[in-house]
């Protein structure tokens, strides 16, 4: 449906990661090889974290292949933690508030994938978003409804089990109304500090999501890259499909699994799904 | 907030009413005289009626004044009922799905004005809207929410009484939250046939509004105006504030009150707002 | 580089033609099976003919495939004669004034392909342009020089021939820069009375173009599709690629041929490049 | 025409100038008060300088004072040097290639006002550009027009003398067409070292231009005021009118004068137009 691309590590000007290599992102807006869709056209978003309070963000509707002011940005922004994503739209109208990454204070949320029957159990959905949350959705999409309720659940306390929580609430809240794999895709969020990484779906057939490999062993893989000789050792990069040339660089998530990539402590985990508070 | 003009009457070239007059409301985009704000640059729509089974619909978040497509859409869509719409944005953001007019099956719903604390009271009123409706709910404007409640309070059987149930709901929990004055607006919505124009506000100082004197009245006064003399008995114009150059062409709609323009039938009735359905 | 389509017979609803058949122009424009791109999303614009004095013409740099105001247009304009163009770009920017068709008067004019070394013969192009008509253009896009050259060279008097030399001078100027095959295309003209297409390119290897056999032929071998009932028999389509979902109806056009449909009288001949003036 | 603002001195983040201060040049969009038009809303433009080899620039034809995307670019975006501009179009298209600056290299350019007669001479004036710089041309707009011209005309190696050739070619080609006042505006170029800034007009009535006193006095003026204390002694600001509530703090720029603006060298001569090459 989608594409994107999480990186953390060392400052790094956005180009670099975005346009640069081989089969880059921007790329994959055009000619996907391992998306449901092999066009991605519908709108794009960046966010980048700085030293600013909340971290930037810049969406558009036109195609990521052709928006000059993306060019443009990506040439001037340095930044150690940023996402890009790609839009395939499924249902909801392509307009700046339906593009991701979503923004909440200090967090950043995207995803790739879909909540099947959306629209019967939307309302559903948002009827469980705190009432403080409710007057700051601003668009219409699936994910930024499962954000704001995976927000009610504790993201800013607890990533996966809020993750794990929200998507437990859609299940539920979904094979009630017959949809029998409510849930599907990959999911990246972060504070600008860590990031979550989810792969999974309620069939068990998820969307495609690959990180990259230490970076030491990729660099003696490849000792003439220079590229890699100025990254630090704990840079990561998550993404939706391979990008650049570097075979033996990445690893595929596994079915049903997260990661936390943080300051020199990665973690890989296997998600599981919770059942959504009893109250709601 | 912004400005809007409704045509019924005969076929006209959309564009003789829309760019052609003095003050046209393409130049109210730029220099509105009667408007809170001289400026209506947020998007524009056009709503019209002709031999297909849902009126068109045509929305574009430029502004009006500089919008290549309306011109040539203008210059070649003849109409006998259309409604035009230039917006001033407050709090709600400029995407297409925010354009005026709305539309629902054969239904165009278009104001000008708000709903004041609509942050605050958004939640409650998006809750009262009927369940089978909420999914066609695409945008994040006021507006759009009020179109729902009016359809969900019966505007296809009885369009003044639902309108007043609707602005009557919108009081009720508007004043539940505190605010003090919840509605504020002119409204048109139409099915095609007949058109209904609204002039209310809670705190009783209301948007100006501006129907056209009887076309008959109108010749006598301007018996060398040529376009008048190829328009039908029957044609009508309500706009936010008058277009043309013609003294004596209009009558200012009173404070709280509504009108039906019909084939042959004008009526101009006193607008009473209706306590909500109990069950809400 | 694009995909265009081009019709003339009975009035029709646009969306008839532009949406509602199998492998329709707008699935074209994100699954093109025989065009240079796969992926035609760099804007797109349609022009239709109509009662009024010159055609109408709308264009947006959106996809066309999620274009909601595209898609209302062609549910509300019926035409006898219209282009619609999707763009895949290449060089020039993607903007509204770099869309086909390009409109000159009562003119229309469209095209697939490109001139090669564009960016160093522009100049050389655009010098030969009327002096009287440089101030028309108004894009950057290498068909709208193209445009103009062939209304200099005669293409209200004479279209094959004005075509003829402005592709002719365009292939001088190239060589003189030492580009080997400077055109590549299929071009679409029309007056809203007769249509023109052409195929030709330099090398003799041009994009590819099709032409609807006689509408009566297609009614013998189809005498199920009620929609083919209801047209006249001149009706005809010329598209870069054919779209329905019946084989038999569609002839290619040969290498370097040209045709005029009219009314009553089709003719298909070859194309042959003729020497710009020598003034040039 | 339009309203423009240069900055030069302390790196700051572009938000504190463009949206921070009141009757700021965002509020200038909808509001200007010595501007031409009240309303600025015909696209917008930002040029910045960073460590990268050339500036940033950021356009888009939205009104500015609705762009979210201008907001989080102005939020996250420090610079010691940049340009911004917004657009009231007159002739020319709203599109991203006619929105300022403009940029060659290094340089940007930007300007409020326009060419007399533009449609006219426009052929002349592109004839004049030399040949290896035509094919840079993007868009329609006089300014770029103009902006090559003085490129032509040594803009990289003589800055004031290079404007003073391009205007005397667009007033000799202007004046030998009939057009009386052929030039009218202020212009603002820079190679991201020094800034220079123009105010001339063929009739001596030259749209306002204002530039900061020495932040020193400024100082003096206003020693409550945080953020003057935090810039360096060489900051300094030009504008189409003043923005900020800090009377005292702006000097007008002198009928047919230019300003540079360097590392603690500022100088503010008389403008005297050049006849150009002969050679022309």
């Amino acid at each position: 449906m989608c594409r994107w691309l999480a990186y953390t590590g060392s400052p790094i000007l956005v180009k670099d990661v975005l346009y640069t290599p081989a089969h880059s992102l921007i790329d994959q807006s055009l000619h996907s090889k391992l998306g449901a869709e092999t066009t991605n056209g519908d709108g794009f978003g960046v966010g980048w974290y700085d030293a600013a309070p909340a971290p930037g963000v810049f969406r558009s509707i036109e195609p990521a292949w052709n928006d000059q002011n993306l060019r443009e940005l990506a040439g001037h922004v340095t930044s150690p933690l940023f996402f890009a994503h790609i839009r395939a739209a499924i249902g909801s109208a392509v307009q700046q508030t339906n593009c991701h990454p979503f923004r909440y204070g200090r967090w950043l949320f995207m995803h790739n994938g879909f909540i099947d029957g959306f629209a019967a159990i939307k309302r559903d959905l948002v009827l469980a978003i705190d009432e403080s949350l409710y007057p700051e959705i601003k668009g219409q999409a699936d994910t930024e409804v499962l954000f704001y309720l995976a927000l009610t659940f504790g993201l800013e306390e607890d990533p996966p089990g809020a993750v794990a929580r929200a998507i437990g609430f859609v299940e539920a809240a979904g094979r009630q109304r017959g949809v029998t794999n409510p849930f599907q895709g990959t999911i990246a969020t972060s504070d600008g500090e860590d990031l979550w990484v989810f792969r999974y779906s309620s069939e068990g057939k998820s969307r495609s999501l690959f990180f990259s490999r230490d970076i030491r062993a990729v660099r003696q893989l490849y000792p003439d890259r220079e590229i890699l000789s100025g990254l630090s050792d704990d840079t990561r990069l998550v993404v939706s499909e391979p990008i650049g040339d570097l075979p033996g660089a990445w690893n595929e998530m596994p079915e049903a699994s997260y990661g936390v990539v943080g300051k020199g402590d990665d973690r890989l985990l296997p998600f599981v799904v919770q059942p959504p508070p009893k109250a709601l």
